[in-house]
């Protein structure tokens, strides 16, 4: 079955990316100060279509099949209004993306090369269901320039049906900005054809759980941009200030534990377990955190009284995103290397210790987007980063690695700018040489 | 059936990956520089060994399952052993792509963010018969860094082994080098269990014909760098240097036509076709360029006595890779952008006009990696662009475009120093304002 409403959306976005690509950034500021204004002026009627999804959400609650974090999460009221109105001011106020000359350079005399920041194209984004999700992504998308395909989560259809009819509508009060730039897509059907267009489609940004990052990334030729997991470590080396490392250790777990750059893994040398382990299992009994222990981390632990459950193969690869946490003990800086490189998912890593060299080695030895010396993983951030809003936490490699800003968007163009040069005159024995100079200049 | 042999190959990259990319500059030139005199030294071997392959390609002449141009690309001889020999010292020259800090702030007192150059990690290649793309590839892989799995034509087998073993030895002179690094595969099932292995390695790079980059992309979860068409244009505008654009337009056919920054299409604008086509289609006769045209085009050349045969919808979007052009005469810049965007490959246009404003517009309105005003388009590479030595062209808009170099097999990663830093402290009501200043320093 062919899935022609979602292909003409598809279509539609990137007939509007090629024009978009050349809006002024005046005329795309305008247009989000545009889309601010009428979501505050509509709030009222968002919080209404707002309330319909959370009616439905409770009852899903009371039916044992949501949970009351979900239901949080989905509902609108006027704090998080007020939220998301600041929130497009001040994606409209950063510095443009695009336009920028990242490289100016001589080729020869009058052949002059230029590579300039440009927007990738179109982007399609499947998001959780939080309805300020659709508006923050719809606010980047257009900032960078890119036209954008938005998928939310069912449970919040109405709100997103309505807040997308207001950015849809409150753009096209700027001329310039194309109509088609952004598509709403509902069908669950729609996702499949999406993930099939690839020809029209140019980037893929998943949120959500796991399993369904993996879905997309095994379902599409399409590059993706995201990430699946955070299981993420600290390593209370030998030389750690472990007064110091009770308290990063403690924030890396419980300062926000559902997110993906909490540490589900404790590794700690085994030189100074003794003396940490029973004061950090305290500070975090504090907080509940269950801990699970490898053989030496119980029994320093059931010397002083307590009991820890044991931690299997499973738990070090396991993301809990919960007050669990998993502990052990490592012979050495290398052990604890091997095990990040074996357990880890390449997001956040952080090592405590005085030693400068002993930190050099573990950084540059951890093969991870984002490694900290004596600093809680939960820096690892867009908004902690300085990148301004953050499009999302990408532990692939290519293109965009950890917390990825609107710079994640753009990709470069080359602008060869010659009078009438060939390259006969530059091959054969009477070649020209090139000069190859940079210098400082605006295409 | 599983194919272990492969697996522990790819396995083992992935171990020396983590180490090399903790190799010094120094050590990475060493060992280049002891590649480029070992193979330097067995040339006599190599030669020997090339001429198997030359033989075997030579009785699949005879046989007519192959061209003389292949063969030719096939065979060793002392001056190509010479210009790998140059390469492989050129390469080892370049500067370092990696340990560069490509950015430093201040996020707070004592909490330092740093984004240096990285190596990806395990980068597969595939490439096309000629002995001399596997240095070329290890070379480059080894600069960067990166550990990487080679699997040539099969034609050039013996050469390929050979070529391999000097490498692998040569590089095991310098002791920091790892074991390892670079692994040679060579049964064309082995391509398949690599497309499988999304785990271990990091980017592919596949090199050789459209049909078969397109099966690497459509079967893999790797990202894959590459392109797999160059359907590029010039379009002569209505405002062009009619002298200058016969000369451009025959070098971007002519000059090396085999290439995929070759022109497949010719755009003209109506206001200057009847002047311009006549004398181009003399030019293009002197170099036995098949014409193929819309029929504006065959009335004007019909008009001079040349006959020129009818171009179809399937030519506007043909990559001849030989003397054949087709020629479109259109009413307007707009169509002429409206046509690159409908069939080019997102590779290389070039606009020829003597009005800049409508460069601009073309250069900007038309969605390729490299767009060029009064230039080539054969320009389009990373030698001509002073990237050093050229990794492939990339018509994808993620990670790299256009020709790629050794920057583009970097990434990143962000390095936080702290002291003690807790994410808590920067959230809720007394909460500690970031600074975000970006400083001069070097991780």
């Amino acid at each position: 079955m062919t899935d022609t409403d979602t292909e003409s959306k598809v279509e539609a976005a990137e007939a509007a990316a090629l024009e978009l690509a050349n809006v002024s950034d005046t005329d795309r500021r305008a247009a989000l100060e545009a889309i601010a204004t009428a979501i505050d002026d509509h709030r009222e009627e968002v919080i209404a279509v707002n309330d319909e999804d959370v009616e439905a959400g409770e009852e899903l609650l009371e039916a044992g099949e949501y949970t009351q974090a979900l239901v949080d999460r989905l509902k609108l009221d006027d704090a998080k209004m007020d939220s998301i109105v600041e929130m497009v001011e001040s994606v409209a106020d950063q510095a443009d993306p695009l336009g920028k000359t990242l490289q100016a350079r001589h080729l020869d005399e009058d052949l002059d090369l230029y590579r300039v920041a440009v927007p990738i194209g179109v982007i399609g984004t499947v998001f959780e269901s939080r309805p300020d999700a659709l508006v923050q992504i719809a606010a980047l998308a257009l900032k960078s320039g890119n036209a954008v395909i938005l998928k939310g989560g069912s449970e919040a259809s109405h709100s997103n049906r309505e807040l997308f009819e207001i950015i849809r509508e409150a753009a096209q009060d700027v001329e310039a900005i194309p109509e088609g730039w952004v598509q709403l897509i509902e069908a669950r059907e729609a996702v499949d054809t999406v993930l099939g267009m690839d020809e029209h489609i140019d980037l893929l940004m998943p949120r959500g759980s796991s399993a369904f990052v993996s879905y997309v990334q095994n379902n599409t030729q399409i590059p993706v941009l995201g990430h699946t997991e955070g299981v993420c470590h600290v390593y209370v080396d030998s030389e750690a200030d472990l007064d110091e490392a009770v308290e990063v250790a403690f924030d890396a777990k419980v300062q926000y534990t559902a997110v993906c750059n909490a540490i589900e893994t404790l590794l700690v040398h085994e030189d100074v377990a003794e003396e940490f382990l029973p004061t950090m299992a305290d500070r975090y009994a504090e907080a509940d955190v269950e801990l699970r222990g490898d053989d030496r981390t119980r029994e320093i632990l059931a010397d002083s009284g307590l009991d820890v459950l044991e931690a299997t193969e499973e738990d070090w690869r396991t993301e809990y995103g919960d007050l669990i946490l998993s502990i052990k003990v490592v012979d050495s800086l290398v052990d604890a290397i091997d095990h990040v490189n074996t357990n880890g998912s390449k997001h956040t890593e952080s090592i405590l210790t005085e030693d400068d060299a002993k930190a050099r080695k573990f950084m540059t030895g951890v093969d991870a987007a984002s490694v900290f010396h004596n600093a809680s993983t939960r820096f690892a951030d867009g908004y902690r980063y300085g990148l301004g809003a953050e499009v999302g936490i990408s532990t692939g490699k290519i293109h965009a690695r950890g917390p990825v800003g609107l710079e994640g968007l753009t990709t470069y163009k080359y602008y060869l700018e010659g009078d009438g040069h060939l390259v006969a005159s530059y091959a054969g024995e009477d070649a020209i040489p090139f000069s190859h100079e940079d210098f400082d200049g605006q295409w």
